[in-house]
């Protein structure tokens, strides 16, 4: 194990389980398993018994983070791990990781230290190809509208009305604002255009979100890729291609399966960012856990006000789930960020900084609670948190009712969760989600479902409709589009949309600069403040320090 | 079997060997397979045994082909089966189709009818990911690159003189020629740029001719992606993401293995176009096969002007191959078309068209002939080929002395290609390869060896460079470069860069745009006529015929 790069040393030193046995484990049947590699296989659902009725389900939000992020994969899996101690019969399920962050800021997403999900490596790259489908099947659809343009126009396509974009899984700045198809007649018709990254993509979250292969192809058709010249929406099922691009997902349909390093059966599949998509991992996925499982625990990304929100107002909705209980994943280094500590000092002890920068944590556990849920307070530890700010966190919880305890997963496994499962065990064996309900009614509409969330998540005192806002939302309504659920694009550092507002900002303003409906998924996207749905990269990116050894094994993967 | 889609319902209802079968015939010891689903897997070349003497190759060429293509994959597949079938330990090693064209005009390119490999679904659809990683690995040097300029650029790069583009496996024309870096200083710096189809990448001619991972890190490293102010090239290296890079493709550079409908072991692997490219599968899996097997069947794409003559002057003399026998794929359509007939009456018996048209042919045999090989014709049988038609080919070759035989492969497999293998295995039993020579010396400079292919291999009276060439060619000599052998990008339908010049035009000019310097992978690409490196698609794309059944099996792939 070397200093510099524990992760991926542990997990290549890691003594992983067949495939074949962890489908076993599992309950997942031989012919149900289509194997990629020796330790990582897609499932055919289908080919799977389900049971009558799903086990428990365990949903694992956060406050809000900082950069560096506060640890929720490893959270997540090391508590799947010690339910599986705990003699449950336990299930992970998680999103799968973006190579524009791995190759940019954050590195990998399998999890960390000895609660991680196996092999890190192939998860963190290509995996099993579910990204790449779905950005060529996205891409192909702008090509195929492109060359309707092209060949005639029989659909009558607005070129200055096209609002499908292209993607890559690359964090790459230089495509989010660019003029296309210029060089004369046989190179199109020049337009504005722009890149997103893969995980904004609306197949994403159709993928993540479809109930069958059928379901998807619906879902597909119904995308709404442009408006004509008299302004009426033009589909995938118009343009043709709505079988093809079915055709072109239905591998990546399948849940993928993997283990986590104790052993616990893992689907990763899927993954929509939460601040810039719906942030949750595949419906399907979730599904198949819940049908093998006692207890599957999943996560939806960054805090209450993006991924759990989602998770409860739109992924729950669309699949009729209900959480048994929900995990917030705070640090000390996080709280202390909140309470005004700097970047560069979140390693220092600062128990006062800590106690300010409780009122984050504390929104977000009035935030779960107007779910009708009991959040279970998991304290990520970390090397530089002294006993003095672990035990200033726990007494807070204790003065405010809520139920808290140390997770140190990262460093002994599932061994280190038990605290927290047994706290989830005491909530599911009382009232567990039975009181669950959403925050909101998209019949009331898009601009009284985005004023519900700003309000009562963000804490703010209402919402603007700003830039292309108020003509996006009259589109909206002359379609009938705007009664479906909606999809805060926000910034994950801020309850607000400015990413310096630390803490629990109270009575700002939401500012929605553009109203995006998403038709295939079902849902209205709300881009608020200044948030890009194409990241950059750094400075100094993670890229820079990889590479690969003579044995052909990666290294500076983190 | 549908009439509309036998190829897919004959790879359909095939009953296939399981892939550790395949490997078991083939000699890939479990050890070094990794599965990808049933019917697929990587190999671990490594964990393969090598043998002391490499078995014979056989190169498979055509002449210029039809739009529709003359079946020379088909012809390769079953050469392979017939080779089988004669009680010779065959394999078979072909490039990975691309999906811009599965999409667009040509459909699946895995062969047809009895003669294909399989399962043809997946090998036209993402297959093992392999172009994917391609796609990411450019795509990453992209961002990685524009990330360079933005924060500061400290190695000086003229954003007017970057000459990496980005790629997507899509055919996508609005791509060709776009501006990026719009919006403001945020999002990069505003400069021309465009898209080039993954087959066309540095990075895909990289994969296929390195000879093992060490070799694909020192060549990726080679890359060079632009120019300083000061008019220093930029390398990958420079850029320090080398080692990212090459662990990006880790996987890709594993051959495929699959099967032939006829049993036979199948390497799928790596796929540039001959027409843009250049035009072979990789390197490592002709290696593989050729240490494994007796006879190993090898196709290079279009014509002995394209993937032949690069076959020849590039990927041998980087591997130091040396093929036994080449087979010339003629059709009695494409003989006809090149006489004059038109292209809505192909299927009307005229052997007066045909007769005219062997002048085509007839300049394709001594191509093969001008390298110090005997090629042999195979005539692939289409069911509209009248007797008379058929008679007459076999006749004008008799009459040329050069050996010709009919493949039946299509409509019989293995067993319609008998006749064919027979002629080459006296070809082998002859002198075989023992007169292989390369056509030209690098040496002698980039403008001589394009003279020497422009006057010997197309029947040019000589070359001329135009817009961007003469600077190009001062640039390349500036900084050494003139010295590597030439990849010329040339359409595929004529000898001459005229597309609509049939037959086998004499004395044109070789017109030269650009020259492209492909340091990575060692050699300099030439642009000539109005050949793009990112195609368009159809007005009625294949995409609009496909589907996906109730049971998730591909509708309407070709």
């Amino acid at each position: 194990m070397t200093l510099e790069n524990p992760d991926l040393a542990i997990s290549q030193a890691a003594e992983l389980l067949p495939i074949t046995e962890v489908a076993r484990r599992a309950g997942i049947p031989e012919q149900a398993l289509i194997p990629y590699g020796r330790d990582k296989a897609k499932v055919e659902v289908s080919a799977v018994p389900q049971r009558a009725e799903p086990g428990r389900l365990v949903l694992v939000s956060a406050m809000s983070p900082t950069p560096a992020g506060e640890g929720k994969s490893t959270v997540t899996v090391g508590l799947a791990d010690a339910f599986t101690l705990l003699g449950t019969r336990a299930m992970v399920a998680l999103r799968e990781p973006s190579l524009g962050p791995v190759m940019g800021m954050k590195g990998g997403a399998a999890g960390g230290g000895h609660a991680q999900v196996a092999p890190m490596e192939d998860i963190n790259l290509h995996f099993t190809g579910d990204f790449h489908a779905i950005q060529l099947a996205n891409n192909t659809i702008a090509a195929l509208l492109d060359n309707h343009i092209q060949h005639g126009n029989a659909l009558d396509i607005d070129p200055r009305r096209v609002q499908w974009k292209r993607v890559l899984d690359v964090n790459d700045r230089a495509l989010r604002q660019i003029v296309i198809g210029l060089g004369g007649p046989s190179q199109g018709t020049p337009r504005e255009d722009g890149f997103d990254i893969v995980v904004a993509s609306e197949i994403m979250a159709i993928l993540c979100l479809s109930t069958s292969l059928t379901d998807l192809r619906r879902r597909v058709g119904d995308i709404v890729v442009a408006m004509t010249r008299s302004r009426e929406p033009v589909t995938v099922r118009e343009l043709g291609i709505d079988g093809a691009i079915t055709l072109l997902l239905r591998d990546a349909m399948k849940p993928n399966l993997v283990q986590t390093l104790g052993g616990t059966p893992a689907l990763v599949h899927g993954g929509p960012f939460a601040n810039i998509a719906h942030g949750c991992s595949s419906l399907v996925a979730t599904r198949l856990a819940t049908s093998l499982a006692d207890v599957t625990v999943t996560e939806a990304g960054f805090g209450s006000d993006l991924g759990a929100e989602k998770f409860l107002d739109i992924k729950a909705r669309v699949g009729g789930l209900r959480p048994d209980a929900v995990v917030l994943v705070a640090t000390v280094r996080a709280l202390k960020r909140h309470g005004g500590a700097a970047l560069d000092r979140l390693e220092d002890e600062d128990v006062e900084a800590l106690q300010t920068g409780t009122a984050n944590l504390r929104r977000h556990v009035e935030n779960i609670r107007r779910f009708g849920l009991e959040p279970v307070v998991a304290v990520n530890r970390f090397p530089a948190d002294t006993p003095a700010e672990l035990e200033a966190v726990l007494a807070w919880a204790a003065r405010q009712g809520v139920r808290a305890a140390v997770a140190d997963v990262w460093a002994r496994g599932g061994e280190g969760g038990t605290d927290v499962a047994r706290e989830l065990l005491a909530v599911m064996d009382g009232r567990g989600g039975e009181d669950f309900h959403h925050l909101y009614d998209p019949q009331d509409g898009i601009e009284a479902s985005l004023t519900r969330i700003a309000q009562d998540v963000y804490g703010a005192r209402g919402i603007q409709l700003t830039d292309a806002a108020p003509a996006a939302l009259r589109r909206l309504q002359r379609n009938g589009w705007d009664r479906l659920p909606v999809c805060v694009a926000k910034t994950q550092y801020s309850f607000s949309d400015d990413a310096s507002a630390l803490g629990a900002p109270q009575d700002h303003v939401l500012h929605v600069r553009d109203l995006v409906p998403r038709i295939g998924a079902g849902f209205v996207v709300a881009l608020t403040g200044s948030i890009m749905t194409m990241p950059g990269l750094p400075k100094q990116p993670a890229a820079l320090r990889m590479d690969v050894d003579e044995q052909g094994r990666a290294v500076g993967l983190f």
